[in-house]
């Protein structure tokens, strides 16, 4: 079915030639090749596909083609403006951060376009207003940076402020360190050019082929047989690959420890044996149409011997449920904390007052914007590229290579210019069916996922159930910690051993507590294996271990505020040793204690709002916690770069530092260019890189470790560049023709490596060289008669060492919020069905967070950290929500103890107060 | 195969995925969706893939993405201006008329900015030495509008200029007509922003085929068999469709006379009993991409049995040639011609001078610089449409629908926009094999073809084998004239009926003959079969006489321009009638005469320079050739057309009026806003259409007919809408809601009719209304050595009627002008390899071309044109060749009587004098 179509796109008239029934998006993506329309959710929850449609701000992924005017005139984010001529929102957008990953990005900006045409000066509730109305959904910015940036075009727009103020003005031979620097991939991100996964796959050559997978719609079977005749027979099919079809063992290694009781080895590329959750990949169609392959992936049969489904760790821990992989219990890896003293007889003290509880976190969801997307081809060379969203190219590599079956020079991984991935991406997910797919046709192979199976068939933040138990004396001082927990790790083992540590590490982190007993464990079940996401452990042990924390002081009739200043970490003083952590380990920075001080005055102000505000139906209150997190790898660490100086004088910072939209691009340019302060480089002539396995091995973009330990790898790249291109009567060779005349290299390696030790048998060691620290406090309101809270405000004091890009790290600290207000209120992906949409999972909008975040900074320099860096992207993932969490209970008394605190559970806690 | 390579194209960093064999325009135009810069020959002769490269100007379809050096910087039309952002090379272009059918401007807008960007202010010399030297070729436009464009742009960019002076600058309430006014599809023709065929099909939804064509590689055989077995299982193929498929009874309709002795049905759709030519289609393979396509159709089989080719008449005529068509005899179409008195006593008196020649004329590539195009789909009610270059929609959906087998409401034909055709397309091409794939499948199909397949496989200009005898008395009146001749049509009659009577209309048109003899006949030959070509007819016949006219006037002695004088035409005087042409019509303008005289003084002048300027090896010379052509089909004539007032105030002009180049879409506007000037219409407010089949039936866009068929409609059309419109107390009702609120009609038919008379069976009618007139002068130099010979001036004087668009007709003279020389010194497509590219058939090139080409004017108003408009396009391809040749003659004395003029003929020319 064709039907011919006349559209305006910005100002150009396109014929078009479409079934009717195709989407608007697709149209102006895969017909009109202006792919800076983004898909995101592809349902409407998103609004990454915003157009403006006569006028009219459309979400283009759910209007179809045939229901477009004649003659209509379509705005996309190619027609407000170019790199070369951008319109004062984009520049505004630039200049405030407001594009981070940038996936959101042209949606947001047509979206305000669409909102300044119609309204010149709106207020800022009214602009908040808009994207809360018309669902733009950000996942990396908490709206804060977008609504400064609108506010501020509008004003450039009516003429009150030069469009000029708009721009960044970099003054020869300044610093940038510190500074607000716009992010080098700012521009194309605004200005729809910049090509994420699923516009390069557009640009694949034409032999390119479309993959569908046939996934699995139970969570737990054994495979009897798949029979794929007919799928094969269907027109457009060039094959359909199964597990036969993997050359290697087709296992993902999950590099398990060797305390695991797994061998890390039990995912499979493509399942063989078994089905171990819901959509599980069983098999691939590749089609040269992407209707072809789905139409024929639905041909494919699969025999499934259906097995007993254990959605959550209790179920699988039960005495009579099955090995979910014969041979390895589920509970497969064990981690004793022994610290200090034994506990049992502090918690037999009669002066002591005991608090503990029993606290849950959810499977949480990561919701980028952009889905997973990857594809693949072969090199000339017979070597496999597969492009993808990876944060951890060469670990991803050293995880399927062995699977694919392919000798180490035959595989690369390369990063795309990607949307956020706040962690999930540090598991590999369909890089290995892409791979496989690109061997078995010898053609390019490309897979986009839909929103359904971005949420269904990638990794979660795994579930802690926790018990924790904390004893103090009568003044408020903890005496000591007990805790045991179970991690619910999904289906396959990788890194779960390692996310079990995480909770001996940060169970209890922001109290001095000398005594602590305790264990962990991993288990092995049917649901949503387990992934990193941002605050990785931490996110979930601190929240337990500060909600249990406040039940304390509340106990003791002590303000929570008090109580920590009562708990909170001593420097070393006089020769004595400084407080450790729960790993044993003396602080990188004692900056609690001002922290908390300083939060004081907003706390009492906070408090008498409250009062003040609160009525007979709404009450507010107010939260406190505080915590910590780890900038690293577990034990010694150590990432590598160079620096070279090219042909044209740029200067290309070389590392595998993965840009998710968490600013490696900044990163390595900022930590660059305050190195090469001596040399007064200009920093445009800084040149990031796209990660890739034939760029230096960095080490994962994962647990803050990248400005840390990559930046630290560029600091030295960039000092021993310095000391070779040094003039011995003083000055730098600095450019390339005279580095070449005078005959010292170009190119200058840097390695980076810190001393850690990780945890013993007993949970104690210096798995972190680096942390960072942060207090919270959180106001919100609670609806006693519908259970539905709100947070307020935010403030948040934190000390992430010394700061190298003010907008980056401002916006993943507003960012982190966000997730954070979302983790402690609304997202969840415990229902397969329910939780497999954006809107259905709980993703916050604009209205939903505070547009009063403050932020403010303890810049205290880290021994480890290049210029004093430490990371920042954890830490607002391991502190709001606890604190969110505490206000409900400051509130109206409801102690929630399981995230996310849905109306439901706030009203269940109500009703349990009584 | 597939390399990553990191470009940057107009500023935008592209990481694409490549066979580094790909030829960079294919990646700019399929992989980075910049469909601006055009495929024309695809072997670098026509510049139409222009683009920078890091500052040099580069033919992007020779060059393999895989030598193109990563980080390159590359412009393409795109970035040099956009629509509402244009460069003051794409205003010039604009203002100077510079695109008439487009495909070539983008090539030559970025040559012309390499050009400027290097050398700011070159002479005009320089202009045309860069493009010829860059091999930039225009078949439209004659050069000059295009230098005169890049030396304004140069002078703006300068500053010596304003930029504002680029611009046409409409007052409100002027006249258009007559103006320079820009036409409507200026602006997106120089941004590259209109979508040609080859564009659209990019834009065909995913579910579209490639089709690759399975042809002929003799020129006639019986065809045993067809296997295509082994195609059909070659990857990625849907079907191999042949002529089993084809639903009809397989045959284009070529509307043969009833004196025809074929049937006209003899030109197959797809090859079924026989080949008649080289490249006949016998099978089309719709595979997945175009790879595959072209793949699995080298694996069809054709058993043929292969017969004598008869490549010219003389062959076919033979006494042993077996008939081409079975039952038809090779010679199938003959009129007579019988003017006045016998001729023969005349001939056979003494005292009369007699000249006689043989001439031949070659069969003439049209050469337009967008290869043939077309696609097809079916839309929801199952309608085939086919998108094409038809120049006669209707005209075509008649001579195809029945072949293919479908019913009237199941076919539609729309023009695509176009590049020139020049009349090829007066033919259908692949309509008819994209409609029989289309309805095989069920799914868009596409054909692009390449140049071999534009040479070797559409119609072309028939060869004209014509003796003409002339007597004329001692005084140089020619008392009479006889003629015989052949026309090679190639294998299909379509037409070839009517091209014969073109020869009776116009051998001797330009001079008073009042007795006339003589007989044409339409032979049926193996080589390129005959379609329309600009001038049809007239360009061989007028050729023909004006060479032989030449002959006699040197036998009496008497200046060839004297001789013209003495024989010129005569108006109607005191109650006697004036003299009649071929066709015993009287002339609708005697403007011969004063053309002649006004062109004394240049002749003059040019015999001076001539003889100043000729040396012992470059000799010069003047010629003098007149002529004429008519405008519209043979007798009566009609077309239609409406206008109507749309709700946003724009008025449509709606008609089938087809735009290759020619200005359809000013023709249409520029005699509407004429019409209209009482309602004081802004020419903004008039939209003109692409041709469709669902438009009125305005007859097909050949014969210069439009003007004053279509023309004449439009302007019913547009009275009609006065009167219905007008208010009873004066004004109109000219807004839509006017009108509606009024209750009147806001749309309005006409229909214009012309009174024509076909010829008889003696060749005498009044087959046209409405002539246009030319006298031509050339000056030329011959090198003796060499036998080269260079067109170095042209007069022209034409009457044309009232000229509707200044700018509009002065490219189609320019342009025509152009092609005459082409047509008398290089072109040909005799040799069907060496001749099947732009290169090998003598296509002309700037410096070709003289950059003095004087057009003056003589607007004698026509009864019949619209606001007395005739046609234009002709008349140039009449005229100027003659000319050429008896300048040749002038020079050296060579009477080179075959054209094109090749070098070794002029020195065989020589030889014979000698």
């Amino acid at each position: 079915m064709t039907i011919q179509k006349n559209i305006y796109v910005n100002g150009i008239e396109q014929n078009i030639f479409v079934d009717p029934d195709t989407f608007l998006v697709k149209v102006l993506r895969e017909q009109i090749h202006l792919p800076g329309t983004k898909v995101g959710c592809g349902e409407g929850h998103c609004g990454a596909c915003n157009v403006i449609i006569d006028g009219k701000l459309v979400r283009s992924c759910v209007v179809k083609i045939g229901r477009v005017a004649n003659g209509a005139k379509i705005t996309t984010i190619e027609g407000i403006g170019t790199p070369t001529n951008m319109h004062p929102l984009q520049r505004a957008w630039v200049k405030h951060g407001a594009a981070q990953c940038g996936f959101c990005s042209p949606g947001f900006i047509v979206s305000a376009k669409a909102l300044l045409d119609t309204n010149p000066s709106p207020t800022r509730e009214e602009v908040r207003d808009w994207f809360q109305k018309n669902r733009n959904a950000c996942r990396c910015t908490g709206y804060i940076p977008i609504v400064d940036a609108v506010m501020e075009a509008a004003k450039a727009l009516r003429g009150e402020i030069p469009v000029e103020d708009l721009d960044y003005k970099y003054q020869p031979g300044a610093e940038i360190w510190g500074s607000r620097y716009p992010r080098p991939t700012a521009v194309p991100k605004v200005t729809g050019t910049i090509k994420y996964g699923a516009d390069l796959i557009l640009d694949l050559p034409p032999d390119r082929l479309y993959m569908a997978l046939v996934q699995a719609e139970v969570s737990h079977a054994n495979i009897k047989g798949i029979d794929y005749s007919e799928a094969e027979k269907m027109p457009g099919v060039i094959k359909v690959v199964t597990h036969k079809d993997v050359k290697g063992n087709n296992r993902i290694n999950g590099l398990a420890f060797p305390s695991n009781k797994g061998d890390g080895k039990e995912r499979p590329i493509l399942c063989d044996k078994k089905v171990f959750q819901y959509g599980d990949a069983i098999a691939v169609v590749l089609a040269q149409t992407e209707a072809e392959a789905h139409a024929a992936a639905k041909k494919v049969k699969v025999d499934l011997e259906v097995l007993p489904a254990y959605l959550n760790l209790i179920a699988a821990k039960a005495p009579d449920a099955i090995e979910i992989h014969p041979g390895t219990p589920n509970v497969y890896f064990v981690q004793p904390h022994i610290k200090g003293e034994d506990t049992a007889p502090i918690f037999a003290r009669k002066d002591v007052v005991i608090a503990e509880d029993y606290i849950i976190t959810s499977r949480t969801p990561h919701m980028p914007i952009e889905p997973d997307v990857s594809f693949g081809y072969i090199d000339p060379d017979g070597c496999v590229y597969v492009h993808c969203k990876s944060i951890g190219v060469h670990l991803h590599k050293l995880m399927i290579q062995e699977g694919l079956g392919l000798a180490d020079d035959k595989l690369h991984l390369v990063s795309n210019p990607m949307g956020g991935t706040f962690g999930y991406k540090f598991s590999p997910t369909v890089e290995a069916i892409v791979a496989a797919c690109v061997i078995a046709t010898g053609r390019p192979c490309g897979l986009i996922f839909n929103y359904h199976q971005q949420q269904q068939y990638t990794g979660k933040r795994s579930p802690f159930y926790t018990k924790v138990r904390l004893a103090a004396d009568k003044s408020g001082k903890i005496l000591g910690m007990e805790t045991d927990y179970d991690v619910d790790h999904g289906p396959y083992c990788e890194f779960g051993d390692l996310l079990c540590l995480r909770g001996i590490q940060f169970l209890g982190a922001c109290h001095d507590i000398p005594n602590i007993r305790g264990e962990g464990r991993t288990v092995c079940t049917n649901h949503g294996w387990g992934s990193a996401f941002r605050g990785y452990g931490g996110t979930q042990a601190n929240f337990s271990s500060e909600i249990v924390a406040d039940e304390l002081a509340a106990k003791l009739g002590i303000d929570p505020l008090e109580f920590h200043l009562i708990n909170t970490h001593y420097p070393p003083k006089d020769g004595k040793p400084g407080s450790t952590n729960p790993s044993g380990q003396e602080l990188c920075s004692y900056s609690y204690k001002q922290m908390l001080e300083d939060i004081k005055p907003y706390y009492e102000e906070a408090k008498k709002r409250a009062k003040a505000e609160s009525t007979a139906t709404v009450k507010k209150g107010v939260g406190i916690a505080a915590g910590a997190y780890g900038c690293g790898l577990d034990g010694p660490d150590s990432s590598n770069a160079y620096a070279e100086l090219n042909p044209d004088n740029t200067i290309t910072i070389c590392t595998a530092w993965e840009d998710h939209g968490q600013g490696a691009d900044m990163g390595a340019v900022g930590t660059a260019h305050q190195t090469l302060k001596p040399m007064n480089v200009c920093p445009s002539r800084l040149k990031f890189t796209w990660a890739d396995t034939r760029n230096p091995v960095s080490g994962p973009a994962g647990g803050s470790r990248s400005q840390v330990m990559t930046g630290g790898a560029i600091r030295v790249a960039c000092e021993n560049m310095l000391a070779g291109l040094k003039k011995t009567g003083g000055g730098y060779y600095d450019t390339y023709e005279a580095a070449k005349l005078a005959g010292v290299p170009t190119k200058y390696d840097g390695t980076f490596s810190v001393p850690g030790v990780p945890l013993n048998e007993n949970g104690i060691g210096k798995p972190f060289m680096v942390y960072m620290y942060g207090v919270c406090l959180a106001e919100v309101s609670v609806d006693i008669n519908t259970g539905k809270v709100h947070c307020d405000n935010i403030v948040f004091n934190i000390d992430i060492g010394k700061v190298n890009n003010r907008s980056v790290v401002d916006g993943q600290l507003y960012g982190g919020v966000a997730q954070a207000i979302g983790l402690a209120l609304t997202e969840d992906f415990e229902d397969i069905q329910k939780h497999r949409t954006m809107l259905g999972a709980g993703i916050p909008y604009c209205k939903d967070i505070p547009d009063t975040i403050k932020l403010n900074y303890y810049e205290n320099p880290r021994e480890f950290g290049p210029h004093g860096a430490a990371g920042v992207g954890e830490i607002p993932l391991c502190v709001p929500h606890p604190a969110i969490l505490n206000a409900i209970y400051n509130a109206c008394g409801a102690r929630v103890t399981r995230i996310p605190a849905l109306p439901e559970r706030v009203l269940e806690a109500l009703k349990a107060k009584k």
